[in-house]
């Protein structure tokens, strides 16, 4: 009997619900989702209260720019006072590639004081948060440049070098007894990226293997908004909040729900959003149709038409019809994007570079000024990459 | 004996610091005060220390700005964070008329509960904050627009009416056998203007007779940069943390401190900055002199000259003399400007708009204009005021 209950007390219980890149303030082409996004919180307070959740994550990508605006500002200190002042669940949170980290960062020394922990830079990445013994670790997005900063050292040039220093620099520290887990913003080897990420750097310079996180019983993600971006049973993204871009048209949205109970089982719960968001391909005349647009009044839509270089302002009659039409593309407009961009990704460095200048000056690069392109890039690759 | 002691618990004593009007991340020309903003910032910790003080006042105007530079929020979390987090010494704070309201109240919800308040509206004035039996009412400026509309009442066109209607709402419930102090951020009538209060309004408008706080013990201010802005036991400025404009060049600048034992008394404490801030008067030959300029190496200089028109870039030339100087006027053009100035003083309000059309367009108003004028500035009054 007394065995029974100290069994009982041993097992960690807990129930964590995961979600990142909220991108609050987003907006597609000038068109604001505050609404949807206060839509999308206020049911992410229900369903805290539904599912018992005692634990919240939040996995950077907070706010959409790194000055958002007053609006954004209230619209996240909202919610966090429902879920930590109010219902005084913890909250641990980092900062991604699109957060301000300082502004961020503006109060977390009073924050924690509270249970709602904000992870800014790296220094804050060390000391784990524990709760019924499982340690979280806390891992902001983070620039190579800060990490050759941090750890003075010039071999870190990657993100990839960046997280694995700030990983080594837990490990020697970290309670092997104890289940851990990693909350972090970054790309990892192997996901899948949507439009809406944002990358500044061509190829594969964002990436960080999986591997680094071995040691670890759980890594909980941001960056990719797609909540399947990786295929792990230990590794997962939550996705961002909604669809906010029209490449996510297909993606489910919503949370993941972390279950502790001596393993860690994990779920993708969907939530459903204000607006949906609608793809259309056709022609002017399919889709000017009161009939056919009925079943799209409430999504966001993109258009791609045919036919309609002959339409006076098409995007006005439309929208008379689709009153949430945000996008309006001529099908052979597209076309021809397409065929260029699929070029540059061919491309290498040099041969992109040249490209761009030839796109601004209208002439192609002598020999000699390729030379120098070349000679400058390879000197410059370490800045280049961050 | 048993006496004794019982009359020692119940006489309040209670050390309390009073600063206000901080602008940090307020420039001079162009120029940043932050370092200044930084060193004297640190001093009041260092007072704090030295004085045993055990509750800091900020009578507003904590930025310069609605919207502060990232630097300028780290400077004031620095120093909150010094005093609040590691002293645990409880901050009372306001919200003043150069500050976002909204922005600097993001996280009052968790400061609170560490004992750091932030009054940023309304409806943060009503509820006093205690401490050894001291009731603080927190009343943050306020724009005659949001009382009307928070009270409900079209009668209130002016900050004498938005104030009355606030310490009303107080008085119905306070406790009179408490010591009661307000800490707000207004002009109080009868207290002196220097330039750097950005007056908005002309006349009196902005004025809150200091009758309203009769009921009330204490009103620690800010607002008017003066320390000595009003002369009254029981009502104070503390002044600005610094000298902000030449106007305030012969100005004391420091912090208040209240004493209260039983009764209040409070004694204002001068802080040297780091560089001082000097005005000089002559011609150029005067102060083209290294000798003379040798006592102004650390000063922010403001120079009004004579004899300057055949000298070539004379801001260079005297800048190599006088490293700080921020202001090189001709004694001639600032003779003309005042002249105007003196001018517009003694207009009314359509004699001004006059001026000032006439001034854009060349020509005086038309006599039938200038009933217009006259009729929407009577029908506009209320909006004029705000």
């Amino acid at each position: 009997m007394c065995l029974f209950v100290y069994n009982l007390i041993e097992v960690i219980t807990l129930k964590v619900m995961h979600i990142g890149d909220l991108h609050i303030g987003r907006t597609i082409n000038q068109h604001s989702l505050l609404d949807d996004q206060e839509y999308l919180l206020k049911k992410l307070v229900n369903k805290i209260d539904e599912l018992n959740i005692e634990l919240l994550i939040i996995a950077g990508d907070i706010y959409d720019r790194s000055l958002p605006s007053k609006e954004s500002v209230l619209l996240f200190e909202t919610f966090v006072k429902m879920v930590n002042i109010e219902r005084k669940i913890p909250i641990l949170a980092v900062s991604g590639n699109h957060d301000g980290a300082e502004r961020l960062g503006y109060g977390k020394s009073w924050f924690k004081t509270h249970d709602f922990y904000i992870s800014t830079e790296i220094e804050d990445s060390f000391q784990p948060i524990t709760y019924e013994s499982v340690d979280f670790y806390l891992i902001p997005y983070i620039e190579p440049v800060e990490a050759r900063f941090y750890f003075n050292d010039d071999m870190i040039t990657t993100h990839a070098s960046a997280y694995e220093a700030i990983i080594s620099k837990i490990e020697e520290k970290m309670d092997r007894t104890k289940f851990n887990i990693v909350v972090s913003h970054l790309f990892i080897q192997g996901g899948n990226e949507s439009d809406s990420e944002r990358p500044l750097t061509l190829g594969a310079v964002e990436h960080v293997p999986q591997s680094l996180f071995n040691m670890f019983d759980y890594v909980a993600l941001g960056h990719l908004h797609h909540p399947f971006a990786i295929q792990s049973e230990n590794v997962s993204y939550s996705g961002s909040l909604m669809k906010y871009s029209f490449s996510e048209v297909n993606q489910p949205k919503g949370f993941r729900m972390l279950e502790i109970y001596g393993e860690i089982k994990n779920s993708f719960i969907p939530l459903a959003p204000l607006r949906d968001m609608a793809v259309i391909e056709g022609s002017f005349q399919d889709v000017y149709d009161e009939a056919y647009a009925s079943s799209f009044q409430h999504d966001y839509m993109r258009m791609v038409l045919t036919d309609m270089r002959h339409i006076n302002d098409p995007m006005t009659k439309l929208k008379q019809l689709y009153p949430n039409l945000l996008e309006l593309r001529h099908a052979d407009d597209l076309k021809a994007e397409e065929t260029s961009a699929v070029t540059i990704v061919e491309q290498g460095d040099i041969e992109i570079m040249n490209l761009f200048s030839t796109e601004l000056t209208g002439e192609m690069l002598s020999a000699e000024q390729l030379k120098t392109v070349a000679r400058l890039h390879k000197g410059d690759e370490d800045i280049a990459t961050d």
